[in-house]
């Protein structure tokens, strides 16, 4: 990092987001009402084709440039004992992301979306000529002991979220996804939802990789402990950040607020991503206009979380392997969305009649 | 049509459908487990690869040859008053299909799709060199008032189906999506879709190409009084087919026993599609494996015909234009389904740890 971030320093970056050009999208939404289709009849498509004229200031953006920016970091709390895989697989995805062997990578690759890996906080050394090394501890500390960071390394953390995208921006991309990789991290997850949306702990906690349910119980009892142990103050999203979040998850936060910042549309993918999409809403109202939701994650507090931010999944994958898969395959609708406003044909130009008179 | 197609002839034909190769499923979803990603964690999309190796009977299908089949037939019962655009707009539609203009083209493009538009039924003269030309006869009759068409009518409807997929099959399109357009033809679904799954007219109901709270109920009252003066026998899909149906709905129903017969892959839309799924369930069960259902649609029955196929959608985009839109997005997912199983490392050649030995 080229200097330190403070808290001060971040607000005032928050500060600098603009408010999407409502103007442009109603002209992108008029131009809709001219194709030959029943008004609205494309639903979220033209919702998005508008928001994203907003998003951009272009009627047209080119967003052929997009990135995935997955967030890698470990979590104390597994020594509670609550993934169905051991920790050491953070550092083993890691390098396969780095490979292009993961899920993810073979969906980034379909949608023309280059994947970025960043190791926020990995509880293991990593080296690679493409992985992006901005370690701010290695791993959190265990929530249900005590607090997994400081408020300082949440700052932090979140920081290296913005210089990256700030970084990719500047290297051409224009769109981006929110990916991530840590064992336990719905856990960490669920308890920042459970504290911002006022879900119970139960309600929060869901399978992750494939837990039973004496586990999912143990997951739940776990998570009401890190609440109780660090009561997080709702209305402080750095204290519930730094009290219950990872530091891949606190990268996220810093992802989205940096897309608002550059007027860039940012797809936020499933549980993990949605927790961080609610701490940046929080810290920065003004980054919400900039979302744009990808899928229903099989996590059941998910639907929770999309529906504290208003917002509404458009894929129902069933997914539940995070990275960012969820969010990348939104990436084939959202250039589906620019297609259609710019190749179909006007009533007028095909010379298709309208809705009758009274209708 | 090269010869005259008997319900015999028909009933020959779906007997040759095979069931898909249960087996190579089996080895498809075993490999899948052996990717690097939570076993089941890629939710549909790993059920769809390997639903689609039974059908192919390949591992890795090449499915690059791909077709939206759109039919278009018009609607008696539009004289009732129960759309919010003029019947004219069937055959400039039609045209707009073939010139490359509506949303369907532009989808299709983006996910490598041909495109083929026959006139099962339009009732306008129709010449393009693109347009398939077979039409039944000129829109079919008033359903209020009596059968929309003659069970041979229907016979000869869904042999158009089969015969353009037959012939779509040997110049190498190995899937198919249903397309269609018929102004009326959400009246016509519902009817069949009320009768088919034993929900109300009202509840089979929606609002098409978006009609007013009046009209909305209007039409409900028409698709009961089509019920009622038609009494289709619900254990008789050729007879519900030919009393309530639309032409466009029954080219569909050969669209998709052809698809199942010549063991490919056939994504269905929205309510058109699903009601013509539902004729073709019935009348040959055998080819449910084959259908692949696309998105959730605007149309508030569309749920209870998913639900009485068994199917559960893959896209919420709140789509309601037809023509095949939704079928066509849902093809980015069956790439992306077959390029995860073909690209994905394994936890062996990754080196990533499984399971925790208790989970």
């Amino acid at each position: 990092m080229n200097e330190q971030w403070t808290e001060t320093r971040l607000l005032e970056y928050i500060g600098q987001i603009e408010l999407p050009d409502a103007k442009l999208a109603q002209v992108a939404q008029a131009h809709s009402d001219q194709l030959t289709k029943p008004p609205g009849s494309l639903g979220k498509l033209e919702a998005v084709a508008a928001q994203l004229a907003g998003i951009t200031g272009r009627l047209w953006p080119d967003l052929s440039q997009r990135t995935v920016v997955i967030m890698a970091g470990d979590h104390g709390v597994c020594e509670e004992g609550i993934s169905a895989f051991p920790q050491s697989v953070t550092p083993q995805m890691v390098y396969n992301f780095l490979q292009g062997g993961a899920a993810v990578n073979v969906l980034a690759r379909a949608a023309g979306a280059n994947v970025a890996c960043v190791d926020v906080g990995v509880a293991a050394e990593l080296e690679h000529e493409r992985l992006i090394s901005r370690k701010i501890m290695h791993g959190t500390h265990n929530m249900a002991k005590g607090a997994a960071m400081s408020r300082m390394q949440a700052v932090q953390a979140i920081a290296v979220g913005i210089e990256v995208v700030e970084s990719l921006f500047a290297q051409g991309s224009r769109m981006f996804a929110t990916g991530e990789m840590g064992i336990g991290n719905t856990t960490a997850s669920a308890a920042i939802v459970s504290v911002m949306t006022g879900i119970s702990a139960q309600q929060a906690a869901g399978r992750g990789t494939g837990i039973s349910d004496t586990m999912l119980e143990h997951k739940a009892a776990v998570i009401k402990r890190a609440i109780a142990v660090n009561a997080p103050r709702v209305d402080d999203p750095l204290d519930v950040l730094g009290k219950l979040g990872g530091l891949e998850i606190a990268g996220l936060v810093g992802v989205i607020i940096a897309a608002a910042k550059l007027h860039c549309p940012v797809v936020i993918d499933g549980y993990i991503s949605t927790a961080a999409a609610l701490i940046a809403a929080a810290l920065a109202p003004s980054c919400k206009p900039y979302i744009i939701a990808s899928h229903q994650s099989q996590e059941q507090g998910h639907v929770h979380a999309l529906a504290a931010l208003g917002l509404a999944p458009c894929i129902q994958l069933d997914l539940r392997v995070g990275e960012g898969t969820g969010a990348v395959l939104c990436f084939h609708f959202i250039d589906a969305a620019l297609k259609l406003m710019q190749e179909m044909a006007t009533f007028a130009s095909a010379g298709v009649d309208g809705k009758h008179a009274d209708q």
